[in-house]
């Protein structure tokens, strides 16, 4: 198999990410986002608001951070945030995808979109939290336009919801503290438990 | 309203894409695809495949070219490519909708990504020429995947399909050709007229 073709079976493959759905929904509580739609969000948002990453990124190599982070779900599927027994296993489900997966691609291509999407993973470098506080906030930027519709199916409280949302101020402090605001408006709203 | 407010403005009301479905299906026949799906497909691939652009391309800029690229149909409306009636009044409608949908960003952001959508309008620039040969080239590798069966429902020829293609060589030589090549295995293969 060529070079090109190598890369092309990898682009027919992920299409598949367009089938995994989330369980944020759209504005205007339309259904639920598919992991596609909602890489298409984030790199548009990284690009429009790297004003207010806490340090220099590199652009491209976020926005394609934000592009691949979830095609391990096409073999590992979709994990909620606080879905406690699908996260004790998510790690290892992830990894083995993203070997069979990132495999498609040569060798060169694989070992760099391994290397991206363990950096996301590691949580440590300026572009890697900059792309996990938006992975957090696109969610709850459609969930508080939809009252917190999101949220209705699931016994989840604001404080753990807080908590997660806490971590974004290590890639942004200004949408960290925003996200925060957003939060408790909506424990006052009542669309969310206080406790 | 604060800069931050018309950003997130701007990124809500962009939600509508995941809502205008195009002519081009899914891999494996699945469902109509969305311009938000096809957006983050082509930014993708410009990343994968940037080693085949005729000429040296910014990347970011590029990605995000091809991630704005079709929001002007949330007021405008998906025109196929092969609608007559449809492209004669396209450019005007798509004019109107951009200057309403950017114009909700800051005024350097609503400048700067006007002059993007521009750009790619007018089909010169590096950046631009090699969006358009991967605009082209993402829908025909999903429909080469399903035998033809985005062209089943149109009466269109090999040879408007062809005119279309070809002009992809000018923002990469090797997609443009291997998109001939498959053209041109679809007449072969009868999943498409040869006049």
């Amino acid at each position: 198999m060529t070079r090109f073709q190598k890369q092309l079976q990898f682009i027919l493959e992920v299409d598949k990410t367009k089938n995994i759905f989330r369980q944020t929904h759209l504005t205007h509580r339309g259904r639920n986002e598919n992991d596609a739609e909602h890489a298409w969000h984030m790199a548009m948002m990284i690009y429009l608001l790297k004003e207010y990453a806490n340090e220099e990124i590199d652009l491209a190599k976020t926005m394609m951070m934000a592009l691949i982070h979830d095609i391990v779900e096409i073999d590992a599927g979709d994990t909620y945030a606080y879905d406690d027994q699908g996260l004790a296993t998510q790690k290892e489900r992830e990894a083995q995808a993203a070997k069979r997966i990132f495999g498609l691609l040569p060798e060169d291509q694989k070992t760099e979109m391994m290397a991206l999407f363990e950096e996301f993973e590691a949580y440590e470098s300026a572009e890697a939290k900059f792309a996990h506080a938006i992975d957090n906030f696109q969610p709850l930027l459609l969930n508080d336009s939809n009252d917190g519709y999101d949220w209705e199916s699931h016994d989840v409280s604001a404080k753990r919801i807080l908590k997660r949302h806490s971590l974004s101020k290590l890639g942004s402090n200004k949408i960290g503290e925003y996200s925060e605001k957003l939060i408790d408006e909506n424990v006052v709203k009542g669309n969310l438990k206080g406790e």
